[in-house]
């Protein structure tokens, strides 16, 4: 008789057209439980899939020994179960992003190794992340303040990106890795200094349990649905984009501001996007409003301005003039 | 300098167009905080916003003795601040309402008299939902397993109701009553049945301020936002059925199958709803799945019947035969 993690990711697989016969997928490794559970459960399934499993392992080298310890386990892992592992090592500490911290940088790193062997390999990344993670994120953000697209959660598929493990519960995979004997770390970084989803993996999922015991299901079918309105919305604003460019990332005024409220305010999201610009809803504001008046000009980051001007919207890069130097 | 119950009502009143110059309003008054502080407030008001303010007191009889206390009390409050009140008396208990709480029950015999007053009237009835209640019912409908809808809280507008004080926190609310020398009757009953609201109330959003102080805030920026991509998705499904309606509650499936994921099974809730039936998910994805594969008859309630047949989908009312007697 399969197990329940075996049939929720054969579930989840199916759903989201996750994987396909003859397609290749790395395991985003840590050498925690959900990893590990992830890496046996498809390596299990590979010939009932027709896939190819490899691991990649990144270290981030934040807890000296510790780190190289998880690393060390990840490689036995998979001498144990026959999969190719490639390891990566990043340097966090050195890694020059502002305005972000130790997790983000790290999660760019890592995600920039999985991207890059994704392409090398031609391969999909599954990484572990489960129905509790799911559940976190949508409180997380509600909290931190969202509308409709953070409350969709963690995207059971986006890109080169597969969760198998969307289905599962952190128990039913410790569980897993129990009855199948297998050994995982306990990464104690693993968002320990995020002090937000600490408090409400500890104590506020524990009050939502006794009020709903099965609220990851719950929240899981929430966060489908949302998905589904929301991807609507965002097709909606593209599609609107597409018209209303004239090339050169310029926009008519005039088609824009005819779209509806939600319609425009995604569109004007993606207009920042597009120039990598974070879309807050100040700027989305800002810009909408001098997009809804016909004319005007912000600065909306440094360098960067947002400028309406005879009916046409764009962002312009103005950089800094080379300072005189008197000689 | 005005006060910050007051500054908020105004700028909800004006920001959801709540009330115009001349417009009576009638007030829900139980004689707690929250609808003492609206009355008192809207009455204050009365010149600036160019109202008439009048009262409602709905006594339930639940209480008894504590119950008749409650009315006299709105008695004397409407007499010291010259308002015309109305009191009605309902039965709840002997309210025939199968499958509904005593609180639903309350609530529906309450809005009714509400609604009748408002006719006779010709006026628009505000009740005292505030920011708190706003989380609330926001936490208990993701708790309980909602969609878009059910995040977009309490609405601050709909048809003839209005709530002013959707930005104001319950503690504002008990200081303003300090501050103007109001009391106010504790209302024992409010919710102390409801298991979930209570839990959700004394333990969990203490928790959630911990993280978010502001979180009244928040979420109510959550709900505007998602309220105005839930209208507009709402209103897409209404253009949509007013397309593939041909009379009779009867409607075109071909039409209607090629409409997006998030339009269509809004517009077959929509029919539900036209025929007085509670759109679950179960009975929109029952209908949904008929109306797609574009034939079969399925047993939506008691002698309610989701047919679809020749390229038509309708609810048809498919009465018990009368019982056969024996003479």
């Amino acid at each position: 008789m399969a197990d329940s993690i075996t049939e929720k990711v054969i579930q989840a697989v199916k759903q989201f057209d996750m994987l396909e016969e003859g397609n290749r997928v790395i395991v985003g490794l840590s050498g925690g439980a959900d990893s590990v559970a992830l890496l046996y459960c498809l390596k299990s399934l590979e010939k009932i899939l027709g896939i190819k499993v490899y691991a990649c392992h990144v270290n981030h080298n934040l807890r000296g020994k510790e780190s190289d310890g998880d690393q060390a386990y990840t490689e036995s892992l998979c001498k144990d179960l026959g999969i190719e592992l490639r390891v990566f090592s990043v340097d966090v500490m050195g890694a020059s992003a502002k305005h972000k911290s130790i997790e983000e940088k790290a999660r760019e790193l890592r995600y920039e190794a999985f991207c890059n062997l994704s392409r090398e390999l031609g391969a999909k990344v599954a990484t572990a992340h489960n129905a509790c993670d799911n559940t976190e994120t949508v409180l997380m953000n509600m909290l931190r303040g969202t509308g409709l697209k953070g409350l969709c959660g963690i995207p059971p598929k986006r890109d080169y990106l597969i969760r198998p493990l969307i289905y599962c519960s952190r128990e039913e995979i410790e569980d897993y890795c129990k009855e199948n004997k297998l050994k995982y770390v306990t990464d104690k970084t693993n968002f320990s200094t995020d002090y937000t989803r600490n408090k409400i993996r500890i104590e506020l999922i524990p009050k939502l349990l006794e009020i709903n015991p099965s609220l990851f299901n719950t929240i899981r079918r929430m966060t489908y649905a949302l998905s589904v309105d929301s991807g609507f919305l965002e097709n909606m604003a593209r599609d609107a984009l597409d018209k209303a460019g004239i090339g050169d990332g310029i926009y008519e005024t005039e088609f824009l501001r005819n779209l509806p409220e939600p319609v425009f305010t995604r569109a004007v999201s993606l207009m920042l996007k597009e120039k990598n610009i974070e879309p807050t809803s100040l700027r989305i504001n800002g810009f909408g409003k001098i997009i809804r008046t016909g004319h005007g000009k912000i600065n909306i980051e440094k360098n960067k301005f947002a400028v309406v001007k005879k009916g046409k919207a764009e962002i312009q890069f103005i950089p800094q003039k080379y300072r005189q130097i008197n000689t």
